[in-house]
């Protein structure tokens, strides 16, 4: 191997969903985008862990869909300078113990935000004109028209304004209406009407009228939104989650619904995926049941690798890389 | 009456959808916002024409959700001078030849547009992320996810480019979609990326991934889509219906739709409403059934009435009204 070429490897675990594997196809499709920072490239192309171990005796940078050995990595990648995962949310990686203190860990964050503008403004819309009941209407034939006025007013409380975050307000305010976003900081920005720190959470609570939850799932957020949290919401209000189940309490969620104490849904995550078919989600009144792919576009490993190309010219340079996992946050 | 008073008469149709309905409490709701307008009017109000005949005797003004007496109209109202229908569309009065040459007729173009922006940004993206297939496998409690890219780049075409068809290019570009209109006049417009006259709709019909038909019915447009047009549509090109039914060849279009040569449909307006029970369209693979409520705002009425009165200050000031129908276009 050349003094300046590196070496990359690419580790798919076969069993996670297709659109997120890293075939050695998609590479030779955007390898050829990028002409001279691939010639600085040798890729190999693992599968399950068939050629892992020996790959990583010398690599110096991996991409991969599943989670790297934790055990003893520096003893087993001497190389390893970089880690750079296919998904956005790197929850189930956490805690970062086991990253070796010179490793740098990036996320494919940034992905998910033109797909979920779409998602969320199409699931406020359908929950603002009452789609679930005049889908149940078409099934049973019957003409019963729902009159409702535009969405343009009404209050969007949005649950973290990363990528996903922002994108939602965004998408809101495409609709005129109202944005309040909840963040660790608080820092203001110009997708939002505005914007409040977790600790004032139950203030804004009640003022919204679509409640929206974007954020990864961390230690800070996991069952933030509690049973009580949830009884702050109007009986008017609707919920979208796009980010993780575990940060909502699914249970009294599904109880709400059931009772009609909310007046809809749409869910995109699950603590079990798949759902499975006796789930009672499948049926909850006013719930739509999206399989977790309202943020995903198919182009997704091509877009990963560009922004990965992106980055690697950064590396060259010697500036700091876009999307670093930060260790404590955790995201 | 002083003479410095007009006559209004208020004229419901009762069998038809209480959202257009004229009854006293929605004016009394509505004149203290224009208490110096107000002042001006003697009001009467009408149902299924129990003081109709009366009440045209002395109406300077008649607002209705029916049509007016044809027959000799003149000499049943000899003061009449404006006729304002709480519709958008009059397709249902023309030919307009019963109307006296200094009568006026005004429609409610413009009410509907803020609720069809919502309604066809709606439609689009519940057609481009097939919702109507993740619907049926809700149903069947199957996880199966559909990866779809966003629908930025798509390109809708539009026939009509008036107060629905306005609203619905702004919705698509707010989607980050190509636009290219089909009127009557092509003249250029700022939603659109592209304007055309109608004698150019078939070339443009081979672009669209959606095509959205927003014209009033008139002898011109009537049938216009037909199935030769539809043919011209590519396979993967779904269609979205807020105008008039018979605009285009309903038949045709379900059949292309039960064949999967259409990938979906979002229809609001059929030839029969309520459409019965028997209809084969609400079990047509890949289509939504709207009921006829895609423009329409439950606050219908209270704005109707505002722009009444902004109407009627103009005409005591001499100026020309807003929304008169042309005798000719017949909209």
């Amino acid at each position: 191997m050349k003094s300046n070429t590196y070496h990359l490897h690419l580790e798919t675990e076969s069993q996670r969903a297709a659109l997120f594997h890293l075939p050695e196809s998609e590479w030779l499709a955007a390898a050829p985008r990028h002409k001279a920072l691939a010639k600085k490239l040798k890729v190999t192309v693992g599968w399950d862990g068939d050629i892992r171990d020996e790959a990583l005796k010398t690599a110096d940078f991996l991409i991969t869909n599943g989670a790297p050995p934790r055990d003893n990595l520096r003893a087993r990648a001497p190389k390893l300078k970089w880690i750079q995962t296919t998904a956005a949310g790197v929850d189930w990686l956490t805690p970062l113990d086991w990253l070796p203190r010179d490793v740098v860990l990036t996320n494919n964050r940034g992905a998910h935000g033109p797909k979920a503008y779409d998602t969320v403004m199409m699931a406020l819309l359908m929950l603002h004109q009452k789609m679930p009941a005049l889908l149940k209407h078409q099934q049973a034939r019957e003409w019963r028209p729902i009159y409702t006025p535009p969405i343009a007013g009404k209050t969007a409380v949005i649950l973290g304004f990363g990528d996903l975050g922002e994108h939602s307000g965004r998408a809101a305010k495409a609709l005129g209406m109202q944005v309040i976003a909840v963040t660790r900081q608080g820092k203001p920005n110009r997708h939002t009407d505005r914007m409040v720190k977790t600790a004032q959470l139950d203030r804004v609570l009640p003022k919204a009228d679509y409640f929206i939850v974007t954020t990864p799932l961390t230690a800070e957020t996991r069952g933030l939104i509690s049973r009580a949290r949830l009884n702050l919401l109007k009986t008017e209000a609707s919920v979208i989650n796009i980010g993780r189940s575990p940060i909502i309490d699914y249970e009294a969620l599904r109880e709400k619904l059931h009772n009609g104490k909310l007046a809809g849904a749409v869910l995109d995550v699950f603590d079990q995926e798949p759902l499975p078919a006796d789930s009672p989600w499948w049926s909850t009144p006013n719930t739509i049941i999206l399989p977790h792919q309202s943020c995903d576009d198919p182009r997704y490993i091509a877009r990963l690798f560009d922004f990965w190309f992106a980055n690697f010219a950064r590396f060259l340079a010697g500036k700091k890389l876009m999307n670093m996992v930060d260790r404590k946050r955790g995201y």
